[in-house]
Parts: C-alpha cells; sequence; structure tokens
C-alpha cells in the first residue's frame, strides 16, 4: 500500500541523515551538509528513494519549524533588540540588490519585465534554516553575528511577503493598493504583536498549564503554540518558520519552570533532518549536462551570492570585515522560497522551464555553498558542537549593536 | 497553498486532543475517548476541519507506532513468555470467531460466500492502540491481563495477514499455496526473529551507539530501528504498529542507561494524539439516517462484539470472570484494519457501499464501546494515571500463565 511505502520512506531519510551526520561530525564538517547530500542522491532526480509527496512537503516544513522553535527558545526578545537597526538595515538592503541585479539581469538577456520581475523576486528571500543549524552546531548562535542574522532573517520574510504579493499581483494585474496595505500590516503587525505579545501571553497561561492533568503539558502548551503560530504565519502569507521563531522566543523567558530546550530534544532528533533531506532531494544533477544551462545557472546563482552578500554588507557598514563575511555569507542560502516563488511563475506561464530549474539550482547552490564557508569563516576558533540537552550560559555572548 | 491548510490541519487537530484530554481528565473518563470524540466532531464527514489525504494517513501511523513503540518498552519479553500460551490461545479463538460468525451471517443474507469472507475476514483483526491507551491510562498496563491482551494482538495480526491474504487470494483466485506459505513464513518468521534476537542486537549496538558523535544517539537509535522495524513490519504484510512494539520491547531492557521513556516523551506527547483523532474522524454520522442500515450496522456490531468475547474468552477458559471480560473486551476494538480490508473487498466490488459503511461503522463502535467498558471493569480499584515521566516500579506486577 502507499502508506507502508511512505513509511519505509521516512525511515530511509531518518536512518541515511543520522548515518551521514555522523560521518561529517567525525570528518568535522557540519553534519548538515551530509544530511543535504544524502538527500541529493536519494532524491527523486538520483537514486529515487526519495519521491515527492504532500508528506515529504509537511515533514520538510515540520522540520523547518522545530529547528526554528529551538533556535527561538535560546534567543531572547531584548538581544534581538539590541541589534534591531542593524538588522532592519541588513534585512532590507539583502532584498533591494538581489531583486534589482536579478530584475536587471533577466530582463537584460530574456526582454521581458515580467519574466525579470519574478526572478528577480524569487532571489530575495533568505531560507535561515540552513544558517540557523550551522551556527547552532558551531555553538556561536549567541554571538551578535548570529542575532544580526536571526533578526534580518525576520525582516526579510516580511519584505519578502511583500516583494511576491506586488510581483504577483503586478504581473497579473489584480493586486489592489488596499490588498497591499492589508497584506503589510498582516505581516509587519503579526511579527510585532507576537514578538512582543507573545511571552506575556505565555506567562499569563503558566499557572494553568501547571494545574493541568494532560500528561507533560508544559510540552504540550509549548508544541500547540509552536503549531499555532506558525499555521497562521502560513494562513498570512509569511513563512511558517517565521511563527515558529517567535514562539520559540515567546518561551525563551519560561525556560527554568519547563526545561523545554531538555524536554523537546526528542521531537527535534525526531523531524529536523527531514527538512535537510527533502530540502536537498530537490536538486536535479542532469540540469548540468546542458551548457548554456550551465552557464544560466552561474550568472543566477552568481548574481544572487554577489547580490546578497553587497546588500547585507552595506548594512553591515562601520562593523569589523569578519562581521561582514558572516553575516553576508550568513544570508546567502535561499532554501525553498525561491523554489516556491519560481513555481507559482512556471505554472502561470511568465517563466519557462529552463529558467525555472536555474532558480531550483539557484536555491539549492546557496544552500550548499554557505555552510563550509561560515566553518571556514569560524575556523580556527574552538569549537563547542550543540547539545540542546546541555543548557549554555546565557550571559557569555557579547551583544551590541 | 495546500501545505498551509495542512498545517493549519495538523494544529487544530493537536490543539483539539490536548484540549479534550484535559476535559476528560477532570470528568475523571479515559482521555483518548475525547480525543476520538474530537475526531468524529472535527472530521470530514461532520464539521469538515479535518480532511482526508495521506498526510492524515501517515500521521495516523505515527501516532499508533509511537504508542506502541512506548508500550513495547514498558514490556519484558520474560512478561509475555510467561502468558505465551494463553494469548496464543486468546488471540487464535479471538481470530477464529468473528470470521466464523461473520463469515455464516453475511452468506445467509446475501447469498454469497466471496462477500462472506470478506465481511468475515474484516471483523477479525483486533487493533491494539487504544487499548493499550486505555491500560495505559488507568496505570495497568504491567498487569497479567493487559500482558495477555498485548501477547494476543500479536498473535491475532499474524492470523489476521493470513486470513486477509487467504480471503483476497481466494476470492481473486491467484493465490498459490506457495504464496501463502511464504507470507506465513514471513509473518510468523518476523515476529519470532524480532522478539528473540531484538534486544541482543541493541545490547551488541550500544557500545558503538555511546561512541557516537551524532546528537542524542541513543534517542537517534531508538527512533531508527523503530521506524525500521515498523516499515518492515508493513513490508511484509503485517501491522507496522507490530514492528513498532517489538522494537520498543528489544529497548526494553536497555532503559537503565538511556531513559528511553523520559527522552521520548516529548515524541509521544506530540504525535499519539494524531491516532485517535484520525480514527475519529473517519466516522460518518449520517450512516444512521437509514433504518436498515442501522439495523445492518447493528447486527454487524453485535457479531464482531460477541464473536471477539466469546473467543478470547475460551481462550481465557479457567480464569477469574473479571480476568475473562477484562481480556475479551481489551480485544473488541477493531480500528482501521477492518476499515482497510472492507475497502480492498470495496475497490473489487465484492462488497457494495451498504456493507463497507457498516464495516466501517463496526470498526468505530467496537473502538468506542470498549474505553468506558475497560474504565468500567477496573473501577473501584485506585487509578494511577500513566506518566512515562515518572518511571513506574517493575516489580510491582505478578505475571503468571
Amino acid at each position: 500500500v502507499e502508506i507502508d511505502r511512505l513509511l519505509l520512506e521516512l525511515f530511509l531519510i531518518f536512518a541515511a541523515a543520522k548515518l551521514a551526520g555522523e560521518l561529517f561530525e567525525r570528518i568535522r564538517q557540519p553534519p548538515v551538509i551530509g544530511e543535504l547530500i544524502v538527500g541529493v542522491i536519494l532524491g527523486p532526480h538520483a537514486l529515487g528513494a526519495i519521491g515527492e509527496s504532500e508528506v515529504h512537503e509537511i515533514f520538510q516544513q515540520l522540520g523547518a519549524i522545530v529547528l526554528l522553535f529551538m533556535v527561538g527558545l535560546d534567543t531572547r526578545l531584548g538581544e534581538l533588540r539590541a541589534v534591531g537597526r542593524r538588522a532592519l538595515g541588513v534585512g532590507t538592503l539583502g532584498i533591494a540588490m538581489p531583486f534589482l541585479t536579478g530584475l536587471a539581469f533577466v530582463t537584460a538577456i530574456e526582454g521581458s519585465l515580467d519574466e525579470g520581475m519574478f526572478v528577480g523576486a524569487a532571489m530575495v528571500a533568505t531560507s535561515v534554516g540552513i544558517t540557523a543549524r550551522v551556527l547552532a552546531d558551531l555553538g556561536v548562535i549567541h554571538e551578535v553575528e548570529s542575532r544580526i542574522v536571526l533578526g534580518a532573517a525576520v525582516v526579510d520574510d516580511v519584505w519578502g511577503l511583500l516583494v511576491l504579493a506586488a510581483v504577483s499581483g503586478g504581473t497579473r494585474g489584480d493586486l489592489t493598493a488596499l490588498d497591499f496595505a492589508a497584506l503589510a500590516i498582516g505581516g509587519i503587525g503579526f511579527v510585532l504583536i507576537v514578538a512582543t505579545l507573545g511571552r506575556k501571553v505565555v506567562s499569563a497561561a503558566i499557572p494553568a498549564v501547571t494545574d493541568a492533568k494532560t500528561q507533560a503539558s508544559p510540552v504540550a502548551f509549548a508544541l500547540a503554540v509552536c503549531l499555532g503560530l506558525s499555521a497562521l504565519a502560513g494562513q498570512i502569507g509569511l513563512a511558517a518558520i517565521i511563527g515558529a521563531f517567535l514562539a520559540g522566543m515567546a518561551f525563551s523567558e519560561s525556560r527554568p519552570e519547563w526545561d523545554l530546550e531538555n524536554q523537546l530534544e526528542s521531537v527535534y532528533v525526531l523531524l529536523v533532518p527531514y527538512f535537510f533531506v527533502i530540502t536537498g532531494s530537490a536538486v536535479d544533477p542532469s540540469i548540468f549536462t546542458s551548457g548554456s544551462t550551465v552557464l544560466l545557472v552561474a550568472a543566477i546563482t552568481g548574481l544572487a551570492l554577489v547580490g546578497k552578500l553587497i546588500g547585507c554588507g552595506l548594512g553591515m557598514w562601520g562593523t569589523s570585515k569578519r562581521s561582514v563575511a558572516i553575516v553576508g555569507v550568513g544570508m546567502v542560502p535561499r532554501g525553498e522560497v525561491g523554489i516556491i516563488v519560481a513555481s507559482v511563475g512556471l505554472s502561470r506561464d511568465i517563466i519557462d522551464n529552463e529558467l525555472y530549474g536555474a532558480i531550483v539550482a539557484m536555491s539549492i547552490l546557496t544552500t550548499l555553498i554557505a555552510p563550509p564557508i561560515l566553518k571556514a569563516l569560524y575556523a580556527g576558533r574552538p569549537t563547542q558542537p550543540r547539545a540542546p540537552g546541555a543548557r549554555r550560559g546565557r550571559d557569555v555572548e557579547g551583544i551590541g549593536g
């Protein structure tokens, strides 16, 4: 039966991810790279051991949601606020530059502004999951650059929502100024309200949750809030992981009582690998057999890389070269967001198959390139592998705008 | 997008399950009943807040898999062996009686032996998840009757596989004696090999797992074995949960080092509710609007109930009336297995829509009936609600054949 087949795939993905992760730990590389490569190898375009279905998509999502929830759990609002202006600049310029370079390049070579707008839009949104995992694995999630990346990713996602809405509605000609204003207010309002009120609501609920008779009620409450805010973010048009990150932050100050980071470790261990393996499985290696496609991929990937580095680098003006590089590279991975935008463009016949393939390749390549560079930027420093089980001190980080 | 919709459903199911569970805890009823009723209310045949898709099926499966793994984790081979002969008798007679009564009744009223065989086959297989949860919630999972039910469920499942194969192949006329022998050897061999060798393999792996650099490697190893044996059982044609139960048993003696019951609590809290809510969502209340269908449902449900009670009761010959009743009622829930058999019959046009609906209703009704009766059979005794967090003593149970 189909369900038996899916269960077998879920097992294969999990086991292969753990083995690859272990191998990469032993050769002192981020395990996330091993998991991504396993995905490419097992994926539908290579061995075909992993298929494509809603089940794969939802496990990919849940993996990213749990990951960002755990990152949020480790992030206090104050820490993010301290880097707020910096994050706003990095997120905003990091959206503007890739959009403009993508738009200009594709409009020039294809002669179509609609096509240029879609490719530009597909090039903007950073997928922060990969970077968050690498920073966590390296044990540097509390450093100031990590905070800026996390904050900028939230800013980036709100901008990404608005750019997609503008391009999508603009090319179809049915987006009114009112629709756009509603989206903008919804996206910005969601982020601001949840970020500021979330922890107060959680605090207010502590007595009721403590009194509840349900098994492990704090864990159940945290999971419900995590799923609820993720789903709500998705309904608004934001990435679900932004809801998950904000949910985690809302619980970041409840930890002494509930010890959620330890309590949720098995959910993390179970679900997070699905995000990386299934993300990797979207790569189609055969795209690199045509010379002109390779050139197109190289051009778009290069522009995506350079656009993000320059945009985010400008946002980091005045800091050290190393900080500029870490934040710039940290914002490079596009992950699944670019692929989603491109598939909307493809389904509306605005972009063709080759351009679609190039965007998918760009999304994956930017995702694969970032982890080793980040790792190299931290090389020489004593690394401290992530272990949510062992709580780390909060007072070791040095946060500043 | 579809994925956003599915994420919203997963949140709704989880939140509603926890609220209903809490409510039922407070009115001193098994929370599982609350979760099943929530499923009926939110299901596609009522409010429609829960749809039907592979995502729902896989979450339903994973919930049952995690549940049975945890039950297995609490079960030592010796405990099961001590009730082995009893469980064999209960499982075997508990298959034979419902099959014969179902076969005789439907052949008599419909005049078709093929139809009778399919309905008989749909009436045999106990779905032990519901009973396991009720027994665990009542804190009686180590009592001798609970052990017999768990052992009998394994026997029952192997027989169920063979009955389904015989009926399915027999009515299609393409099952050779060799195929049947292969199935029988596969099913029985899987159970015997995993039950006896599983814990030795786990013990042998302990040093490697302890040395591994992967985060929370014992948890990752346990989850991999659980998913792997569940998937393998599914590939052989057994219920995936039988693989999960045997996987749990294989780890039952590794616990002192790894504390898996506590470590996996959040996975349990997250996934198990999906099994009950999605199982409940299959109920179509509208079936009870036609008088003749109500009669058919009543007759088939009655035969399913009485057949299981008499068959399992005979297997318990010589024990106390209370033990006979607990084991008999514990084996009554049919859950999803009967529905799967019926849907095969429907897709081959061997049974009609009315009969299919009646089997679905029987599966659900037997599932809904058992928990309150079980609870009543334990009434008066001091209850001890399940808390995997707090490990219970192993030496309190009195096991005997």
